[in-house]
């Protein structure tokens, strides 16, 4: 065991503060992973004040994180010492079940192992990103390529596979009408991949306060929801919007700018139950859905596309000391557009 | 004009009763149709009683059309005198639109003209089957294949297409597994097109009241939903959950039911919104979707698909002197499995 320095909320809802975690000894197949940055998703958030329901505590947040190799297990054979890698949202999976025999790990029917707020095989606590060090099985570690600077690659292992995985399921491409709901971390992220898919992007946020941003990200257009005459305007438009909001919607509304065969694809996922007229799928054969993530060998396709555009992520660098009123920052929707953390300042 | 008899609702939530109505004169594309038999489908009652919304009186309902041509426009070309004909939901659409193109009817851009309580293209009220004759396009007139019975035709032109459509669109087929939610008009189409097609069917109803029935239409397995443990035990089974029921019904705990990459697909409507956790699709990246009837020429590739596989509707035959006794049989689940007025009698 390794003591590690860590940023972790003692009980729900409290404040995040600087403590020490153990990692455990570098397993025959696993990698230490020494984090340099990591970011600050809105589940996060969720987790830590349990608006996802009951949670672990002490709690060491993090599933966006970037580092490098600083050893590996006799039995690893992708990564050496000084690889550039990232670890997003799980650390494992059973590892024998159709979906994850299919690469699908995140849907694996036993459950994944979450990277922090979850019980690995051995039934000890993970603990996340927000941290100096963690090791990790290589099975569920992957390579940030060369061209992707750290910092701007930490988010794209939540933020760039959730959005990047639906966009590639439901075909997003050329030809393809896509709207991008939400105009924050995911959203930022879908805007960039979708364009990048060929697809032509729409923007659909509260305000038009981020426009000039969303179309140098790669949107065609760009409206505020916040204007009734939005859904005037492009009602039966959309082949998918992907809606990356965590706020309650008005489904049926949204449902109404889908054409035919449309699908809205919820990668946010308020707090709440969310009501739903069913003649809005009826009408025009429509798709409500989600998804999560995407697998091991999706996000390491993900991080290649990526490199391969020449983009990461836009963010602001803060120190550990700053996680607080960075939530906080993050509730009010007051972040261009992922906040990472140093981790040389834990 | 033609004056014909036929069963009307005067007014919302009124008794039906014997009434004539006019019928426009024969046009170019027009057949005359003898109306033998019609089906009584529940959302017959939904717009007499205005469950849907505010609608048109007098109301003549019907949807589920089964006669014969007495009549052709000089310019029909598909029927002739003594052809037996099936009329649907529709009976015009604006036939420009991409889905109109597409054979996609029933989504027409534009709304297509319903076959009762709808304004026609000369602004005129469209009046239903629950009548000795009827005036339609012949682009909306389907053959009835001689392989199958007026009477049993009849509720294929709304139950089966429903259902067949919905069915061929997700893939019901040898390998997957469908269930069918209700064992009503519509849940026993399905419950003998999802077979015919080579699926594995199971039928999800309140009771087990009917498994005998639904066992001998070629379901494979049959589960009361009011039992607890079907939750338990079908947990992940399903690829397709056909819901043909207009209850509000408990969203999440059915989509718990699909397998990764699962749909469950409404044709049943309740007339209040329903509660949904978005969480229930994406777990498994499922689906939430919608299907209204079908195209024209998939009616009648349906039509074909049952004569072929040798069976019609189920139906309990009446006169039209009962039907709004059979409405109240049709609200209280006692019918097996649809009504069909017997025009003869109106």
């Amino acid at each position: 065991m390794t003591t590690v320095a860590a940023y972790a909320a003692p009980a729900a809802k409290a404040p995040l503060e600087r403590t020490t975690i153990e990692r455990r000894p570098v397993g025959e197949n696993d990698v230490l992973i020494e984090i340099k940055f990591a970011g600050i998703c809105h589940s996060d958030i969720h987790q830590a004040r349990e608006g996802w329901g009951e949670a672990m505590f002490p709690m060491v947040p993090g599933h966006e994180i970037a580092g490098i190799v600083t050893e590996a297990g006799p039995g690893v054979t992708k990564f050496a010492v000084g690889d550039r890698v990232g670890v997003g949202c799980m650390v494992d999976s059973c590892r024998e079940c159709e979906n994850c025999k299919a690469g699908l790990e995140q849907y694996c029917t036993q459950g994944n192992v979450g990277t922090y707020n979850a019980l690995d095989k051995n039934g000890e606590p993970t603990y996340g990103g927000y941290s100096t060090h963690i090791v990790v099985d290589e099975a569920f570690t992957v390579r940030i390529p060369d061209g992707l600077a750290l910092d701007e690659a930490a988010p794209l292992l939540c933020a760039g596979i959730t959005t990047y995985s639906p966009l590639k399921h439901w075909n997003a491409g050329p030809g393809k009408k896509v709207a991008i709901l939400g105009m924050g971390g995911l959203g930022h992220m879908g805007v960039k991949i979708a364009h990048a898919l060929g697809a032509e992007v729409t923007v659909l946020s509260q305000s038009l306060r981020k426009k000039d941003d969303g179309l140098k990200l790669g949107a065609d257009h760009y409206y505020a929801t916040s204007d009734p005459k939005t859904f005037e305007e492009l009602r039966g438009s959309f082949d998918l919007i992907l809606s990356t909001v965590s706020a309650p919607l008005d489904l049926d509304a949204f449902l109404s700018l889908l054409r035919m065969d449309g699908a809205f694809v919820n990668v946010g996922a308020p707090e709440e139950p969310v009501s739903l007229n069913l003649f809005s799928v009826i009408g025009g054969r429509k798709t409500l859905a989600g998804s999560g993530i995407g697998g091991i060998q999706e996000t390491q396709e993900m991080l290649d596309f990526c490199a391969e555009h020449g983009f990461g992520a836009e963010i602001e660098l803060i120190s550990a000391a700053e996680i607080n009123e960075a939530y906080e920052r993050v509730l009010s929707s007051d972040v261009r557009y992922r906040f990472v953390i140093d981790t040389a300042t834990i």
